[in-house]
């Protein structure tokens, strides 16, 4: 908290008065609080490459005047302001560094009932396997992990991937077509800058994720809101839109929850091959599947299209991990390699956390930390629409059922959308309108409300109460 | 180097065979070379998660037939061919996955002599430190730190880095203005996206670290080459190219080493108010000074003007933390609000990492760590400025000193640039041409070559027997 001086040390008699001036001044202001521990003399002579004397004399003169209090053994810690001799007041400084304590913990919620979307259910981490392995790779391997790695991900966890990948979602990848990176917005980045140039106008679902559509808006590509049918993008309102890229969810539609029929995906592979176009699959559930076995990626279907898949271990695994990745059709290979050595960027996520998921999932600990979670948010899921229903009743209807991590309800009211979160806000029951979802704003009266209810994170028990609480303050019970 | 097919491992009977046959071709093929050394029994089957059966009856077969040579202690190596027993050609395979033995670990060397320019001394980061206070913030803090955090950062880390950039970089900052993020060049893509708009010409230094104005490209910028002159960027070329943003580096100019004095840092800072223009400061060394203390940023000078300051761990620390930082003006604060609302990016880093480095600064043992390692590289430093005067005389010029990491070393000769960077790398010497800090092509005719040494990282009793060597393979002893 000590700022540098920024004066010459040169005549260390004029030092002293000049650094005890400094440290004053910085007391009064504020910037070195009460009870803050100054550095021993030795270590700020040393910083400031000085001798002692001139430190210890502006030391002894803050003591004097009461800025500074010297504790045996411990050092030099500030005093309380009203302690200190009276000063000619200073300029009146308006400090903006403000230090809030801490944040409310994010794992904490502020609802009585948190029916969040993303705040997963991170609690079962499995973190004694995971602290294990990490620490076998911090004391085993430390000397070369602690340099810079592959630039595109660790080889080691990319053939791990991309065996993984083969044998849980049936895609068909080489390590070298998988990039991985700490954030999913960066890695779409990636693809506008690989695509640049190539193609000018992409389509989006819509209603969406809008991060990917939002992210290509930024670098200068035109979108077209593609709309969700009852079954799903259709690859007839692609050929009209003129679009070459499009950005879907088929595992299931966010935030709709539609599984895209074989049939559909068919083609839109067709289409892609066609137009020459591209195809993002984003996977972000894909394992979560609770009626039927989870359907394998579209990417599988044809290894040789243009599809370009996401994926990554946020909601399944932690966000803390940082790990997501792209698997790129081979016609990207080379675009990636050339961006690469154009802009030097280095790997965003820890080399360690790389080699440490690397050994998670080789040793099964990952697919068993699937499974387990798939049969606990499938008993959450099953109340959450028990609940819905019974509660409920004909007021409101699940429309996007069975999708990985939340619901979406429709609800008939004569309350308008807005008034209806007003009152889940005020029984402290948290859930999502679903209108952040749409690309195109719409009118509140156009249709019903409609709701992203998360159930992954709340505790299973309090999914029934949750639930009747709102059905209570919305008036239908 | 080793070749695995993409084979389903289910069944290990005939994994054997197929993996035995696969580097038997390989090696027939010449694709593995004589008297390379194949990967342990252990680190192979790990790597193809099979069990070590499979692997070593395939190995056993290969030393039986002569094409391997089993060493003890030291492994398998593929043996001269002479020695093989004669084998039908088999086909040529055309196998996508190319597995790699191990790379070469980063930290180990391809070279003898390794002047490497970013590759620095991490052996010795504070493990045993790290591990301590990570392995505390694992066991005490999970349940909250396993959630999304702050998409900006941890606010404890970034109140901590705002006291750290004051205290010994003089920076005058809040912790709001502070926004992490796990690359470089994520971050200065963040900038780009906040720029957008409202400037569309921006100024490199040239030469320069390219990563910055590359960035800046793939967004649309136009970039215009600032001279770098003798003492560093001149605000008069700054009015004369009409860029609004100049991206630096104050503190050891990348990678001529120049320290840009007080009134050019006060004149770029007026260049920026009069011209309602950015200052990107690249403070990628600032804390290693060797022969004074460190110069405090451009950025304290003056807190209210546009100075985007860039810093972050992987250089200092290790690469492995992913965490680096901006500190933004206050003028774009609410840019980077709007920007965060619209494209839903969540933090980059890990909060564990984030948590675990505010324990590290708090605690002092970042301040140690540096105060440590700039002692260090000051010898090294010092003892290749000597070596370099010592073995090449006239020869050799060392032009950025004090930087650092590196110096830059021009050198006197009649033989190309091309032809003294291929002597070296016959000679085993790591050193890189300085070409690439260039933003317009050079004829290499036009003036004497210029390389980077780096000598953060080779030993210190390696430098002088390094340069020693290079002065030979050049002539000049």
């Amino acid at each position: 908290m000590l700022l540098i001086p920024k004066f010459d040390s040169a005549n260390q008699a004029y030092y002293y008065d000049r650094l005890y001036k400094h440290i004053k001044t910085e007391i009064l202001s504020g910037r070195i609080g009460e009870g803050t521990r100054l550095p021993s003399i030795r270590k700020l002579a040393d910083f400031l490459s000085v001798s002692t004397t001139p430190v210890e004399t502006a030391y002894q003169q803050l003591l004097a005047e009461g800025f500074l209090e010297s504790r045996p053994r411990k050092g030099y810690f500030v005093q309380s302001l009203s302690h200190a001799a009276a000063v000619p007041s200073t300029r009146n400084e308006s400090l903006d560094i403000t230090i809030h304590p801490e944040d409310l913990p994010k794992g904490k919620s502020a609802y009585t009932y948190d029916f969040h979307i993303s705040r997963n259910d991170f609690t079962h981490f499995p973190m004694r396997i995971w602290r294990k392995l990490l620490n076998h790779i911090l004391l085993s391997e430390q000397n070369d992990l602690l340099y810079y790695g592959d630039a595109q991900g660790e080889r080691g966890l990319r053939s791990e991937l991309a065996n993984y990948l083969h044998q849980f979602r049936g895609i068909d990848c080489s390590p070298e077509q998988i990039i991985i990176g700490s954030e999913q917005h960066w890695l779409i980045s990636l693809v506008c800058m690989m695509l640049k140039g190539k193609i000018s106008k992409i389509g989006a679902e819509n209603p969406g994720y809008r991060l990917i559509p939002e992210t290509f808006k930024v670098h200068g590509f035109e979108v077209e809101p593609i709309p969700v049918r009852r079954e799903g993008v259709c690859a007839e309102d692609l050929y009209n839109s003129g679009v070459r890229l499009v950005s879907i969810t088929p595992s299931h539609q966010f935030p709709r929850g539609i599984t895209l029929s074989v049939s559909k995906r068919l083609q839109l592979l067709d289409w892609a091959k066609k137009t020459n176009g591209y195809i993002i699959e984003d996977d972000y559930d894909g394992e979560f599947c609770y009626r039927n076995k989870p359907i394998p990626a579209l990417q599988g279907l044809d290894p040789e299209a243009n599809v370009i898949y996401l994926g990554g271990f946020s909601q399944a695994l932690t966000p803390d991990i940082c790990i997501h990745y792209l698997v790129l059709p081979k016609s990207l290979l080379s675009n990636y390699q050339q961006l690469r050595s154009r802009l030097y960027f280095e790997q965003s996520s820890s080399r360690i956390y790389q080699r440490t998921l690397q050994l998670f999932i080789q040793q099964g600990h990952y697919e068993r930390h699937i499974r387990k979670m798939r049969g606990l948010y499938q008993k959450k899921h099953d109340a959450l629409v028990q609940s819905i229903e019974r509660h409920m009743g004909k007021h409101a209807e699940v429309v996007g059922r069975n999708a990985g991590f939340y619901i979406l309800l429709r609800v008939y009211s004569p309350k308008s959308e807005g008034a209806l979160l007003q009152l889940a806000e005020e029984a402290e029951v948290g859930i999502a309108s679903a209108s952040f979802t749409w690309l195109t704003p719409r009118r509140e009266c156009d249709q019903p409300g409609e709701f992203l209810i998360g159930f992954a994170g709340i505790d299973l028990e309090r999914i029934d109460d949750g639930i009747k609480l709102l059905a209570d303050v919305w008036g239908f019970t």
